[in-house]
């Protein structure tokens, strides 16, 4: 890529980015309906041709900031695979989210897009491609850590608990919202002690009477 | 209370449920903002007039839901209260919760109320004072086993306790959403053990260095 290129590559990577933080706040502030591309191209400060020229629609916003979430716990996780100890890099990583997960902005507008999936079939299919990739990757983690404990690394188990862990901190979401009061230390130590016993139980046959 | 004024007052409940289930609709299909009196008013087939006459506004009709799920969850959990083993009734309770919150419908409608808390200090109130009311009942729960186990009830334990087993039932609202494939029997047990590690955990002292 010559010199030219690159500038204009990375002022497009600038503009999206732009769009995607006036989207965030539009969405989170009226909600995905109540957001228009022309309120989004206000906040953004530049015309509704432009957001159009770098995004299809909302939905196709709605993916990119999905992406972006999903490149974030990617990143985290290869730095817990890289890790001496794995399973301390994953407590550690426990209390990363649920900082996030906390943090007013991203619950807000977390909350709104997996209200959103629950009516928009095309936001639904966006979130659930996310999961399976975010699953996918923390579910190798998990085979590594539990091998080097000789714990079951059964597909059952890997899966059952894969949806456990996922349950916990997308309930993180909600809670600063109900307990405003939170005590947010103290919930994070017993949060990571309640995954670290998720991930070294001796694990979920596929069939438990078997 | 005469015969009569018995009628009217059940008519009046059977209408204020028809609104509560018309507005449950409309708030999961269109979101709280998109859902307006007149569609709500359509969806019940009844008037505006009619709907105003039981309901102040969106905000007062939400409260009602809220106080609904707020009534099931003090009725469920008296029972567990009487029950012989209070433990291993909160277990099967927990099965019946998980159930609730992975219907689409119970989801869809939750996780739209949780959205517009993050945005509107009023429904927010709502929520909050819920979850305070719930909170107290299910402490006294909690004291109740652990005491009889001779596990600590201190304040921090069980409110931090309490708000890690709020995070893990809501996160049940977004994993139908996310997971459209779970196998709901098998994650049901494996959120049941969970629960129980949690309830049964020695505690969480206020200030782990000491």
């Amino acid at each position: 890529m010559n010199a030219e290129a690159s500038v204009d590559c990375s002022r497009a990577e600038a503009r999206r980015a732009q769009i995607l933080a006036a989207a965030s706040d539009c969405f989170r502030a009226h909600g995905f309906h109540g957001a228009s591309i022309s309120q989004i191209s206000k906040t953004a400060g530049m015309s509704a041709g432009h957001i159009y020229h770098y995004f299809e629609n909302k939905e196709a916003i709605i993916a990119a900031i999905v992406a972006h979430d999903l490149d974030w716990l990617l990143t985290l996780s290869a730095s817990w695979r890289a890790a001496d100890d794995v399973l301390e890099a994953m407590i550690d990583g426990a209390a990363e989210g649920v900082k996030r997960n906390l943090d007013r902005s991203t619950a807000g507008l977390n909350l709104e897009i997996l209200a959103e999936s629950s009516r928009n079939p095309e936001v639904a299919a966006i979130v659930q491609n996310a999961s399976r990739r975010c699953n996918e990757n923390i579910s190798e983690i998990l085979r590594l850590v539990r091998k080097g404990k000789g714990l079951s690394i059964d597909d059952a188990t890997i899966a059952t608990m894969i949806d456990v862990l996922g349950t916990m901190f997308e309930g993180v979401l909600a809670r600063g919202v109900r307990n405003p009061g939170l005590d947010a230390d103290r919930f994070t130590r017993a949060f990571q002690g309640a995954v670290r016993n998720l991930i070294t139980t001796p694990g979920f046959p596929a069939d438990p009477r078997a």
